[in-house]
């Protein structure tokens, strides 16, 4: 369905998807945009200013708006997504829709990229001509949602027996903290195992405060979603308008040191056990192509019980993402360890963007808010952190071929993936990726 | 001991402060860098670009370094402080001792400034030629922390008794979460009341849960700590150099809606109670002009007990600022209602650094560092927040004249005011206020 070469069945940048990112190529280094399609890549900054691009020749589609493409230049050659979010959907949307006019195996403008030589060359790159990808946004605030049911389910029967596992509040809105921004990298980016503060309590009944590496070093599952709209500050955003304010999605590994979160988090919340890093993959999957793949919640909540600011009128307001975690040793032998799914998640972006800014919270495009972390009903399998599915470390969890594992150790790489669709049709994010480096010891 | 006209006994701007902030002007609307000097201040964009001024003349203190003023040049043109915090700590250091050197009364260099009357005329301004004060850093992160010793164990005895006041974890850690930037706003920004969702227990026994404009809206007197020197992410800051990373100081209110707080904050620290608003007074007072109030803190740590990483060498690590709050009604009244001191921080900043950075999160700049609510030993008039004064609302405050507060109504008016030394020498802050308005109403 397209004619760019060496698509693969599986890949996750069909035609239907056409991500957006941040890239260095060999022949530009300087930080750019770029749209993901196969194997290969469309280098968007070359395709609008390059002399045989169709900025520079008549080409329908692209005249129909009055400064459009002198917009699209500059917007394409900045370092980040930010002022193509900020150009609002409509007019993403024409953008995405007439770049996949192009790439369709019968494009109807074949002279514009496909049968157009010295463009095609200059634009349309292997993927092996890219040689960074870089944080898709500048992220101004990141907020961490806890909207896995699943998830706050188990580690809230871990801690506090079955009977207590949801904290009251829990059912009631999207529970969320503010987390830190300035530590967010993206995917292949090395992660250091943090040094924290910790407690145990010693063998005479005494607490034991010491500080060194983390010995709880986890993953967390899930879904980020960037913000492209401004609400201004003192308004709030409808629920029934919030899904406008949604530029795209990433897939979003939070790293937690749960040891640190454990003797830390009482009570303003996690701090030190969080904000060491957060990965997230490179390219930004727009909500337009995630549109088809809308559905209802793996557990719902009792409408009748909300409060009516979180009432959508859109039953399909979960997206049916199919997600994957590897652990990857430095022996090489990769454990699936995750196969879950983002339905599973009990709030929906717009109800976390109207909770969010109830009170009249600013949001800002560029802003980024995760999900919290996905697992499914089966925590054997299906979920998104170690924490659950040994029990906080009680139950060491069996590698493929060799080894066990509570928590990260050194060398291990941590890989998550996740699409929507058919084979051929795929929405997907490509990896999510960070391999844990050793602690940093001084003196 | 300076030739500026007009200044009071008690100016908050004394020749030995000489703070920074972003003004806008009736000639230069154009947000840009400008410096306080009793009621003047003076234009630095208008002072480093004149063609009177010292760029173009010879003037010896300027041209010491290289490319000195070329860069002074473009940082007084922007429309915050990061690229002149960024310069480091000797360049502004010498920044500010020049322009001390220029404004003393009997000045080694009469005429760059002082007899240079085209430059005065254009760069010295009344206050009233200030058109508009505006945010002075991009502040990339926010982090709360919770510093005051007097205010968590007031808070702690009124939630949970004296016996339990402070959680296991208060004396070994600075205790703080992650904030958000995006709605910090400067001094005279109105506040609107936000509407949050609240819990309370019915006649029956059972959870009340409703969604309104908050009934406990209150304020956190915290002083606020800006980041000049940024830590290369997967480093720690060690506790005896963080002192280098501090730009200046703000004085900030952190506003929080009691009610709501108290229903989200289980488990991961307070969201919508306090995102709604954060105010910061304007001129950021440099370090450098704080060094003489360095004192020890009003309670001290047991140093044995602490971890390695907080063990600072400089026990005089906290500061010696009074600190002020009046609440002023739509009537014109004005009551005192707290006469407290920024001593009774237990944590420095230092130490809040080191412990920031300690797994390697990386400090920006332009981050903002809020101490914690600073209360005194005595709640009946050291609080700095109306929860603790109050007990929660059930001890109404009288006000001067007539009328009572449990918390701010609409209408009032909150001024936060802060100052270091004796009336003719103050290092001081200018008012950190902000005005309630009616919350936003919506179908
Ligand atoms: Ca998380
Ligand atoms: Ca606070
Ligand atoms: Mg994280
Ligand atoms: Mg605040
Ligand atoms: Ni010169």
């Amino acid at each position: 369905n397209t004619w760019v070469p060496n698509i693969e069945p599986g890949s996750d940048f069909s035609i239907y998807n056409l991500p957006f990112g941040i890239v260095s190529t060999k022949s530009d280094p300087a930080p750019h945009v770029a749209a993901a399609i196969g194997s290969h890549i469309l280098d968007l900054k070359v395709f609008f200013t390059h002399p045989e691009g169709p900025y520079h020749r008549p080409f329908p589609s692209f005249h129909e708006f009055d400064g459009f493409e002198a917009l699209l230049l500059d917007v394409f050659s900045q370092p980040t997504l930010n002022a193509f979010a900020a150009l609002g959907r409509a007019v993403r949307s024409k953008v995405r829709n007439t770049l996949q006019q192009l790439l369709v195996a019968q494009t109807p403008y074949p002279s514009v990229l496909r049968d157009n030589m010295p463009l095609r060359a200059a634009a349309l790159l292997e993927d092996s001509e890219v040689t960074a990808m870089h944080l898709p946004m500048t992220i101004g605030d990141y907020t961490d949602f806890y909207a896995g049911y699943y998830h706050a389910h188990a580690v809230g029967t871990l801690f506090r027996g079955p009977d207590a596992a949801l904290q009251p509040n829990y059912l009631h809105m999207p529970i969320g903290y503010h987390g830190r921004s300035s530590s967010i990298v993206v995917s292949d980016t090395p992660i250091r195992r943090p040094v924290g503060q910790v407690a145990h309590v010693g063998e005479d009944g005494k607490q034991i405060v010491s500080t060194g590496p983390t010995r709880k070093l986890d993953i967390e599952l899930e879904l980020g979603c960037f913000i492209a709209s401004e609400n201004r500050m003192g308004d709030s955003v409808d629920v029934d308008s919030a899904a406008k304010y949604v530029f795209g999605y990433v897939l979003l590994n939070d790293w937690s040191a749960r040891d640190v979160q454990a003797w830390e988090y009482v009570p303003l919340g996690p701090f030190n056990g969080k904000n060491f890093a957060t990965t997230i993959s490179p390219w930004v999957v727009l909500a337009e192509a995630m549109e088809p793949y809308r559905t209802v919640p793996g557990h719902e909540l009792d409408r009748k019980s909300l409060q009516p600011y979180l009432c959508e009128a859109n039953t399909e307001n979960v997206l049916d993402i199919n997600l994957r975690v590897y652990l990857q040793t430095t022996a090489g032998v990769t454990t699936p360890i995750t196969r879950t799914n983002s339905r599973y998640l009990i709030w929906s972006f717009p109800q976390m963007i109207a909770h969010h800014t109830l009170g009249g919270c600013p949001l800002r495009t560029g802003d980024l808010l995760g999900s919290g972390t996905i697992s499914g009903p089966d925590g054997s399998y299906e979920s998104g952190s170690l924490l659950e599915v040994t029990e906080n470390g009680k139950k060491p969890l069996k590698l493929v071929q060799t080894g066990t594992r509570t928590f990260l150790e050194d060398g291990d790489t941590v890989i998550i993936r996740g699409f929507a669709g058919a084979d051929w049709s795929r929405v997907g994010f490509g990896p999510c990726r960070g391999k844990i480096i050793g602690p940093s010891l001084k003196k």
